[in-house]
């Protein structure tokens, strides 16, 4: 078994193509936190005196982003950390991830908020599937389940007073991402994509994405080093054809020139400020029905909800 | 056998997935001759007094322009077509590829200009290889032979004083080099990547793509259909590993979402202007060798060739 290349003491047990680097356990696991703290020092995602609301669903990536950034936080005091955690309402799926999340969370002595779609939306998105299915065949309850969740998210961060939401979104989602918008004829959204999105109202939390240069891999080997122990079964309700075909794709590309993933996260990175100056501004006010943040007269999120004739 | 859906007379013998259409032959040949007209005027590529000199290399993308082109112009008496070909000086390959070229301009009466890397650059590309493989690992012949043969079809195209140099790049060529530059982090030179390349420069001839809204394999069939003679093996110097990869994954993305290709396409012209106006305007000034225009004070084409002790 061939030697760590940092330490030159340990056996590697991981070879990092895109940097030629081959890793022992501890400067593999050494590298991700540094790799995290790198990104949040260069996009400027917290300052002294945040309450950071982890987003936590109970899979591989939220709960290695809660230890993280649990441990990362150690040496900053003022600074709170607190996990706010989606209940969708997924029969069969949710309620194991949930207690990955709670049991976390009480391990590190973090306060955990729970929000659940029944709550805030008057139903499970088990239920609005059964709707969805009836009455809409265009869109799938995964696109719904997006808008629902970003919301919640947001009222659950400003439920306990946050003035940030860290998301656990890696390398891998936001290269698909950018790939998707561009495939979508959406190219001028793949400005959007980015690693710290900025509230621009009063009741928008600013999000940060620390995993954002973070390969999707490279988490889940840190999660299984780490011991984690994470919710692995998929959601039942499948992600669309299109990104999973996005993802192959890009999986294949970086197996065979590694270093792909980042050099489409670093073009856009390039092009962003050029897209940026030409977008419109958006103005955000009140949604009339719900009150919350909106660029339009009527939030996309009761716009869905009118189409389904829920509200 | 299924009606074709335009005509409604004739059986179908091709399905375009993308537009929902069953063609006949007859339809089908139509619609390429169309949609050509369509890109010509929707970019504006010709005026009434153009000299156009089509780079043709003998394969069925160049050979079909040809023809297509010479029908259109047919109808303005004042355009000129003329036919440049290069010779790189590969054994085994050109040779054909330049008497299907020939003929094809024989036949339709068409002034042929062909010039030579031997009479530009007193050198083949197969002796330019054998330098390359012994002196340059890092770029193949096919990074040297792209900026050679672009510059000899400009002085091609000079010599016989067109106006507009017109070239067969179809939607595949177009998307698959998008994607590359994305995926070589040079996402700003997707804006280079356009249907009209304005020369800048009294010695720079104008470039236009008619192709660029065509699938690859609509022009083959077109050139089955039309009954066109053309070169079909491959060139000995292999593309690009990289071009390759791409290509393959945007035919599996277009074969399971119909429209892909397109949707690459209107994705960047949308955030072309974006781009473009960031962009700083290249100043183009004459190399201080060989006096052609750069943006720099040598031009790429003399840096290759000093790199390889030629010049």
């Amino acid at each position: 078994m061939p030697v760590c290349t940092l330490c030159h003491k340990h056996d590697a047990i991981y070879m990092r193509r895109y940097s030629g680097e081959r890793l022992c356990e501890k400067c593999f696991k050494d590298s991700i936190e540094d790799k995290v703290r790198t990104t949040i020092s260069r996009y400027k995602m917290f300052e002294p005196n945040d309450k950071i609301a982890v987003a936590v669903s109970g899979g591989k990536d939220s709960l290695s982003l809660l230890h993280i950034l649990n441990d990362i936080e150690k040496n900053f005091p003022q600074v709170l950390i607190c996990a706010v955690t989606v209940d969708e309402g997924i029969k069969g799926y949710r309620d194991e991830a949930l207690e990955f999340a709670k049991r976390s969370c009480q391990k590190l002595g973090i306060e955990h908020k729970i929000v659940s779609f029944k709550e805030l939306y008057k139903m499970t998105l088990d239920e609005l599937a059964d709707i969805i299915r009836r009455k809409e065949k265009e869109l799938s309850p995964c696109s719904y389940c997006g808008v629902l969740r970003r919301r919640a998210l947001n009222t659950a961060a400003r439920q306990v007073e946050a003035s940030k939401l860290a998301t656990a979104h890696n390398l891998d989602d936001e290269t698909q991402t950018i790939l998707l918008n561009i495939i979508h004829g959406d190219a001028l959204r793949i400005a959007r994509v980015k690693p710290v999105l900025k509230g621009g109202h009063p009741k928008l939390i600013q999000r940060v994405k620390p995993f954002c240069e973070v390969p999707e891999k490279e988490i889940a080997l840190y999660a299984y080093l780490k011991n984690t122990k994470f919710q692995s079964i998929p959601c039942p309700y499948a992600r669309t054809a299109l990104r999973n075909d996005v993802r192959t794709m890009l999986n294949t590309m970086e197996e065979r020139h590694a270093g792909a993933k980042f050099a489409v996260f670093r073009s856009i990175e390039r092009i962003r400020p050029a897209l940026e100056a030409s977008a419109q501004k958006e103005r955000l006010q009140d949604c009339k029905l719900c009150g919350e943040p909106t660029s339009s007269k009527i939030c996309k999120l009761c716009q869905m909800l009118q189409k389904l004739h829920i509200i």
